[in-house]
């Protein structure tokens, strides 16, 4: 079972003041490069894994799809998602992704076109798991978009810049070992799953997947005109973005 | 025009003192996993980008190929894979991958089933031109499969362990910064190309190809009881191998 963090009060209550969360979808940096991988909405059925807010839960049904379903674990995100949507074609079921039953939350809609997670895999445990769910839950042809920590931002046993040879340096170790990494993100003790971005691409591949888009995301010169703090994206990669279709 | 490297005094000496250079194919850790990429031999026409010593080209020949075709920009080296080679299925050609015209090479079998690069790409300036030449040379559903440096192993202006926080660490930074750097690997001054893994994977679907392989190298359990020095290889990984086809 995964960690549900955030329903812990203090991540919650941090998680809750990023831009992300006050803004919304154009708040997240790699939001437009995630949208650029999306099909056009217009009457698709859409799931969103680990929906949170559901911001993207009413963009997508704002952007025309047929119904939209948002899954998530946290009970306070959720009662938030609810309170801000007011569209009869969302949907929200609390659910923890590493114990999902997607077949049953599909019956009404027969299958999904879309399934779309946002940061939300790498605090799963089972990815296979998973990703058979969704294949067995997508139409033909169905699409399969999402974005998760970058495997070289969760590897390291001390993540934080670190002072190098000629600067300061992004540590890295135990890329290869994969597993639970504890951190201190907005609170004590979160717990993540590191995987390479062979495990990701393999397991994708195992599930019937084929991948047509991989991108490590970074700022484009005009982000940094506006935000030089993110030039540390520069040096390491956090956000990994993949897109795929249902062979 | 890439750097000719290999026809370095300094540089050929240490080089063929690696074990992969005296031993051939089973001396590289990462041929095992390369070799489960590839397609069967038998009656292909294959080509070998980089060849170096030939021991693919040998390799690919007695496992039943119908022509393998040898290119690299080494003199030094092509010298001693023609002195190596006893088998008129297997030609070398001395060239600069960063101006090959395959088209050119290919006249005589029409074209090729399979593409094979070992441990060059990350010298070659120009992808996408390699990329398209390497497309049109292949016939439909053909093959390329190639490992190169690692982006992780490439990146660092300073490319050696740091002490960190918890042990050694890699000091990774400018992942984002793609282009020129210079290490003294077996002899000063060695200019290879940075690239990201969205680089390769992006110029690989837009010159035609599927992804179907994506291999972060690593060592097995066993690998360690008889290499205890690959452990480094456990904090971040050195070889890229890529299996494609062309769609």
């Amino acid at each position: 079972m995964a960690q549900n963090v955030y329903d812990d009060e203090q991540f919650f209550a941090a998680y809750g003041r990023l831009p992300r969360s006050v803004d919304g979808l154009d708040a997240a940096p790699e939001w437009a490069a995630l949208r650029s991988m999306l099909p056009p909405m217009a009457g698709r059925r859409v799931v969103d894994l680990g929906c949170g807010y559901g911001w993207f839960c009413r963009w997508a049904a704002d952007a025309g799809a047929a119904s939209v379903l948002g899954i998530d674990v946290s009970e306070r995100m959720l009662d938030r998602a609810v309170a801000d949507t007011h569209d009869t074609r969302v949907s929200y079921v609390r659910a923890d992704l590493d114990q999902l039953d997607l077949q049953q939350l599909d019956l009404e809609t027969g299958a999904f076109d879309l399934v779309y997670s946002s940061l939300t895999l790498h605090y799963l445990a089972d990815l296979d798991r998973l990703l058979t769910q969704i294949a067995r839950s997508l139409t033909p042809g169905g699409r399969f978009i999402f974005s998760c920590e970058h495997p070289i931002f969760t590897a390291p046993s001390t993540p934080g810049f670190v002072e190098g040879p000629d600067g300061p340096v992004w540590p890295l170790d135990q890329y290869q070992v994969e597993g639970e990494r504890i951190t201190n993100w907005l609170a004590d003790g979160v717990v993540k799953q590191h995987r390479t971005i062979t495990t990701y691409f393999t397991a994708l591949r195992r599930a019937g997947f084929d991948v047509t888009d991989l991108v490590e995301w970074r700022p484009t010169d005009d982000d940094l005109a506006v935000h030089p703090d993110w030039a540390a994206e520069l040096d390491r990669p956090m956000f990994f973005l993949v897109g795929t279709v249902l062979r």
